[in-house]
């Protein structure tokens, strides 16, 4: 305490110079695009998951954003992620990190791929066009949903020099799956992705309450939530319907017919062998939530797998923790290859 | 943010067509029983909870959904459940899965039983006829409890196509027993299923507290939150009153005489061998917290044992988990007669 | 639904006799003493835990409930306590459980002996009298602390026929323990409880903004929060005022004397010795907080050891998991004897 | 309740006497500056926390106590500290606790050194003179950070008799480091710690929001919380500029100039031995995030590492768990260079 006051009582007073305080009160420059403001105040992607969820009524949020059933697996994915640690080495970093890297053989601005997503003219009525160019412009390949409310051609026109990947949901009748094959050849598409664990859609609550249903029967809340988005409705009003855009306008493929009836209950190994028969890029496989399920597809040709992180890493890490491996952190295609030989 | 400009600006708009917009609202059909309206609500288990909360009394609710004590195990056993991880493989999967099985040797619509419960027509006037007609009719085993408020023929008459069990709970007075065994084989039951691990109510402190005890004295507050409930009310008085009815009527059994003294206290192995003297079918036995209880109830003839989740199969993890089995998704019966040979 | 629809048909309705309800409506006992209304609706420890808060200021509360510090190692202890899990075997077990057991070679109704309290007559004017004679009444051991507000010769006088034993704080001035030895002994007492844990009294956060400090300087707070209790204000202001009993009146020991600075700092485990030299009887050592020191007591002669639930057993079970014995359900002091020889 | 009442009715009452209750109710002692009444209110860290956090704008504690991005890391390492459980043995221990030890081969009065933090003068504005002399009267080492608001030699000034440490940041210009070096040198400072973990600062959401970025723009709700704190306020204005002070006055490093332009953006082992060149005493590492770090400062010849409790212990604790060493209490520098050597 002694030595406290004594440093208290040496404290020099002056009186206090503008050019001391300007520097600090400076103000910010003003954006006059509203979209600029808000982005201006998101630093992180929790902030931009708050912008969104306030720029769309609740029942689309629901459905962007909620998961099946009692939304377990959805949670469980969520902590997988939280739990990751990267544990830095300081001594010998370069100055800028390099996230540069190779993707199906080719560079990449960063290890990302954007998913495929359905209904995305549903969150923004610029839709899957403003993915994919803000894709191609960041130097990412992206990923056109089979359910995607905007076309095969019309993406690759809105994203020219994009490296657009077409999404395939493998259906029944696979003359449609053909027509989607063909049409994506034909814009430059470089690789599709078969998504093998949703043969059966989710039994989403949310979407079953608000009434997004197939076909959809809006409720009264459902209603009432989407008037208070005026610029949401208008915007949805006034523009080109919400169709599944990639299947033929008209068909019962077209409006709202994502049904289980419609596609593939029961997807083959051998389904990927037929895709490269039709197809001279790279098949990357989309859902796989076991080892014996991403060294299946590999084994039949598929040059790459999407492996969910959870559940996939959780065995691997498993299987090495037994095996006396304990650093899993880097754990690769090469790996599930080795038990597959 | 320059490719989202142009998209921006290439965005073509229209005037809004009713064509577009009316396969969105079409309404919901009016259904005209409430107790259906209600039920169109619900999507899983967590809501038909809800809505049976909202149903009854407090305290009723209490009574069927409170543990005893501090209510430890019961959290445990749904932390247990909410543990538990599918894990899906997708490739070879069949369209529509089969949930189809076998349980004592006869097919089941799925490996589900209906497990007894005790005071079924405090929960609804309707009650365990309502209960055994819906197993039925959804082609699975319905088991009805000693401490039922319906006769076990009368059960029969309200599911004569059912696969219906009868719970024992052994008495001192063997003979109340043999006229239960003996009412169940006359009516065509299926299979006993002998409980082993409530010799002694627990204590359940919200009943203790609402007045639920034996006998009861029911507290003002408990009274006051019934009257909240005129329909639940109305359907108690004017149906047959509750009472204990695999009992005779008039018997010290019959009337809420669920009482420790009554209930034999010490099971042992071999009363299980004294049931199968007495009973053609089969054997299973309910309450099993432990492997060697298991053990002992396969050894002494039982044709099957229901295991508390949380307990046994944590046991039998650990025990896999030394013996350097990790893979313990599929443990059945099958694993315990190992043990005991 | 159908199987449903068909009972809801055929459920008989009746008009409401009396003697069907009468049962359920029969009046709780008034009970004249306020103090049994409220045990009345005690039905588990956390019910007398918030019985015994409401009674007292909270200050007095803090005292008795409050941990160290940051509270962190009364939270693990009571989060050791509520993983503990029973694992029933239901076959074989004999209709009433057995609890009583032996204590230092004399039958106990159950394994549990009262630990020693300080300032118990600030929670009650009636103090370790009350205590002592209930536990005698219990068949328990009762032990009276050092700091206790009631004589070692007045707690036997309420206490004739009780077990008790004599909490031991070695002080500096050994005479002043012989005294407490002494007294002890003439007064029957059976055991002494040497507590090792305690040389420095822990920073009790809670106290210390109370003022109850040493000596005591109370808060306008905590006088305000007594004020809100006349009943406990009362019984203290007319009853003996609290003073440490168990030395003699007047002396520096006696009004509220418990300092670091008269205690043993440094505790050996030949005090244990040197305590049997001046006590025929059996001495049990308290707070053991590892494996080292609970065999060290052994050897110096103790009769038993008061070992911390969390930090003991944790350890125990760490060192067997280590030694592939998964099962330390039952560690007793023979287990620490094995790891001395 | 039959002892109970019997000790109840024995109870002696008597009229309260003054003498009795007097020593309950002494006022505390009044303390005339504010600053020792708020500090008397403080018994843990918590609590310094709190009284610290009301005396400052938010914006100031923002900057204070946030981490990086989602503040992950942040909170993993409070957690690694709640962690930790000290196992006390209680025979043997001595009268009063010896936290003495030895810190780069001089006495200190505890195994603590003051790490060095930024802006210091933000907080209070007698800033890092206070901490210093504070750090000299309590015989513990104090680190000045390169982007203090105070001079080497004020600080120097301020505690002549402390152990003054110096933290470096390694600049791209050398000339700047070798000019903290030699003030540093000639004003008696004992070592050197050279951070490793900051090439580039961490995402910072709070401060950015806040407008505490470099050069500061603060917002109107920042200045808002600032003129609830007019004591700060004024504190502020009227001592001598906040400036990065161990910079020459006027230079570009020297005015909130804290870029990530101006810093070694990749620190190699080798500028360890470089800084030793110029420095004649001992070099501590900060900032060490991994084992293979650790070895690599040692090997380089620094004198000590100051690692990150949580990544490092955690590494360290799977590393000697693997190696069937379950004791991990004591992991010191000597562990790491036993993996070096």
């Amino acid at each position: 305490m002694a030595a406290d006051s004594q440093v208290v009582r040496q404290v020099v007073r002056r009186v206090p110079r503008w050019r001391d305080l300007a520097p600090f009160l400076r103000p910010r420059p003003f954006r006059w695009r509203s979209a600029d403001r808000r982005l201006a105040r998101c630093l992180s992607v929790d902030d931009l998951e708050g912008a969104a969820r306030r720029r769309v009524p609740t029942a689309v949020w629901d459905y962007v954003y909620g998961g099946s059933d009692g939304e377990h697996a959805m949670r469980r994915n969520r902590a997988a992620f939280d739990r990751v640690e990267l544990l830095p080495t300081a001594f010998g970093q370069v100055g800028e990190p390099e996230v540069r890297t190779s993707i199906l053989g080719r560079p990449a601005a960063a290890p990302i791929v954007l998913a495929p997503t359905g209904y995305t003219r549903l969150s923004h009525h610029t839709g899957e066009r403003a993915v994919a160019a803000a894709a191609a412009a960041a130097g990412l390949p992206y990923t056109l949903s089979t359910y995607a409310t905007t076309s095969i051609t019309d993406v690759a026109d809105a994203a020219p020099q994009g490296r657009n990947w077409f999404q395939v949901y493998l259906m029944k009748d696979r003359a449609v799956t053909l027509d989607h094959i063909t049409e994506a050849a034909s814009q430059g598409y470089e690789a599709l992705m078969l998504t093998i664990d949703t043969t059966v859609t989710g039994m989403k609550r949310k979407d079953k309450l608000n009434g997004f249903a197939i076909p959809p029967q809006l409720s009264l809340r459902t209603f009432a939530g989407m008037t208070r988005h005026p610029g949401w409705v208008s915007n949805i009003l006034t523009t080109e319907p919400l169709r599944f855009a990639t299947f033929p306008e008209g068909s019962h493929y077209g409006r709202w017919g994502m049904s289980n009836e419609l596609r593939e209950q029961a997807i083959r190994p051998s389904d990927i062998g037929w895709l490269k028969e039709h197809w001279s890029g790279p098949v990357v496989v989309k859902g796989v939530l076991s080892v014996a399920d991403a060294v299946a597809a590999v084994d039949a040709g598929a040059e790459g797998v999407d492996a969910t992180l959870t559940l996939l890493v959780e065995e691997l890490r498993r299987a090495m923790c037994l095996l006396g491996t304990p650093d899993v952190a880097a754990i690769g295609p090469e790996h599930v290859r080795l038990r597959s030989a």
